[in-house]
């Protein structure tokens, strides 16, 4: 603490992210990340920046990238907002457009920053629980509320909402902004950009973090209609002009140029998770079904998943639990290669046994 | 306007940077940047990122980058902090360390984005003017406050303010926190850095966009005593883990490891001001005495400084010119090439005599 701070520093607890150490051996399934390289595209355009590209302020709008995702997306420019990672595009959502006077509700299990960004930004944050199965129960969401992000799929437990739920939230709540936080949408599920015409009380936040392989890069994205997405640019631009470098707007620029690159990426990590479950299984775990790049795994009766963490970091491969309610039974495993997969199991099979 | 907007949304009036027009043949000394590309130090670091750095979140501490700024200002990593660019730290610094009851006291002639984040941040901001020479009158900010911050070298003006008047700003102002923003500090002004151990109410906040020439990777840094640098940690985690990407990370250290470069891309910057600010006397200009890479010039008495900027405009020559109170009168030029500088001087010259 000190005198210096302001009130609000006092108060905050700031996120934990997925540790990121930088032992090169170690089989790291803990921060979603691509088992894959990106497209050899972002490569050759990395590899061709130039100093004059460094030297000069990059497009502060970023405006050939919100072309190429309003292209993608089948919308408008005015319809795409980018930021510096998915996380700062939800920092400003919540400033921007879920700060207001009734309470913001979410998922009582989801990404742990909300309720961090609800601190920071001096909103009201009211956990909506989940079903037994893990399932959002879009019933619950109908409270008075200003406003409700959930991500789907959820995180941590890879649980897909599908579209029709989301449009029985939209319709529900058109007094309200509701974000459709879609990290891991493209392992499976069905993105919620299709409703942006329709809903303009709709935001959907997507990330190049996953299935684009580039969380080195940090670059996020959010979809709605040119009101709300104009309410985050004036956020933006009251916040800092220029949120993604000069390198970074080219390299996404060459990934979206490679959609056959982005298909097979896909498709692998999702065999892979197939593979991965059943394995799983095997051993006895429950696996929560998965649309994401992760597997949410309980190992069971009388096996601690903490215990089970700690033993497989000691083996050098690193999986998340959170010690949280509700979930602390179980671990969050990304899915890797099939290779990093088989020695993940090969340790949990070994584990087990010697209990 | 939409209903879907939080209050802040409403009163906010964002910044609006200097235009990054992307035709190449143009002579823009209207932003700051560097006439020259960055070390060849940083170009090798870019062409040499792989797939894994893309693919894997970066390091969210940038360890390496601390230690590296920590040891080339004689402090330590846990007194240094990172941001996606200078405009970020700020941010953080006016959330996280300048928002008090007090009023914020700055400059009425300083960087424009400073009552931006005010609006943003609800916190009161109080301007004081300069002195009709612009200088900055150091007994003005001893009334009560809740924080001072001011740049230095000043901006858009370029006057520099010496090391004895920061010291009795920091002894002036005991129980608040006094921000120095030395963007344009490495173009021949004294940097705090060296007042940072004896003051833990200072914060020094600068840039690797101009006297780097990294404006297109967007990375600044600011120095102070732990306990400040960790109230701006607490921010920064609870805002967005990874403020700066892979390749940023890479670059920035890679520049720093480059001394010569810097040094002798800093002196060619100041031997071509010392060229430009004599052509502009020359032409009838007053200009300001300038420590920065810009110099900030009024051509005098029935002169039209607005009109002049569009007419150079219109040759392809873009500077800036601020229609606020005060300053009307002057163009802010961006130290370029000598050969830019002469094409501005000639044109300027062929304006002046057709009038």
């Amino acid at each position: 603490m000190s005198r210096y701070w302001s009130d609000v520093v006092q108060r905050l607890t700031p996120y934990v992210p997925g540790e990121q150490p930088q032992h090169p051996r170690l089989i790291k399934l803990n921060t979603n990340e691509s088992p894959y390289p990106p497209s050899p595209r972002v490569l050759d355009a990395i590899h061709s920046i130039d100093g004059d590209a460094l030297r000069r302020y990059p497009d502060p709008e970023s405006s050939a990238l919100r072309v190429a995702f309003a292209e993608a997306a089948g919308l408008q420019p005015e319809q795409v907002f980018l930021g510096n990672g998915s996380d700062e595009v939800l920092a400003h959502v919540f400033l921007g457009l879920l700060r207001h006077d009734a309470p913001l509700l979410f998922p009582d299990i989801s990404y742990s920053f909300y309720p961090v960004w609800c601190d920071l930004y001096g909103i009201t944050g009211e956990t909506v629980p989940l079903r037994d199965d893990f399932s959002i129960a879009v019933v619950d969401y109908t409270r008075p509320n200003g406003g409700i992000i959930l991500p789907n799929p959820n995180a941590p437990t890879g649980l897909l909402l599908g579209l029709d739920d989301v449009r029985t939230l939209l319709e529900a709540n058109r007094q309200s902004v509701v974000v459709i936080d879609e990290a891991y949408i493209d392992f499976g599920g069905e993105s919620a950009v299709r409703l942006v015409d329709q809903y303009d009380n709709l935001l959907v936040v997507q990330t190049l973090s996953k299935s684009r392989a580039l969380a080195g890069l940090r670059v996020g994205v959010a979809f709605g209609q040119a009101k709300l997405i104009d309410g985050l640019q004036r956020v933006k631009n009251s916040f800092n002009s220029y949120p993604l470098d000069a390198v970074a707007q080219r390299a996404v620029l060459a990934s979206l140029g490679d959609g056959r690159w982005f298909q097979e990426s896909c498709e692998k990590v999702i065999a892979s998770r197939v593979r991965l479950t059943a394995g799983l299984v095997e051993l006895g775990f429950t696996v929560v079904p998965s649309s994401a790049n992760f597997v949410f795994a309980s190992p069971g009766a009388g096996r601690d998943a903490q215990a089970l963490f700690l033993a497989l970091r000691e083996q050098g491969i690193i999986v998340r639990h959170f010690a949280k309610p509700r979930i602390g039974d179980f671990l969050r495993i990304t899915v890797g290669t099939d290779e990093q997969c088989d020695a993940l199991l090969d340790a949990l099979s070994g584990l087990l046994a010697a209990l």
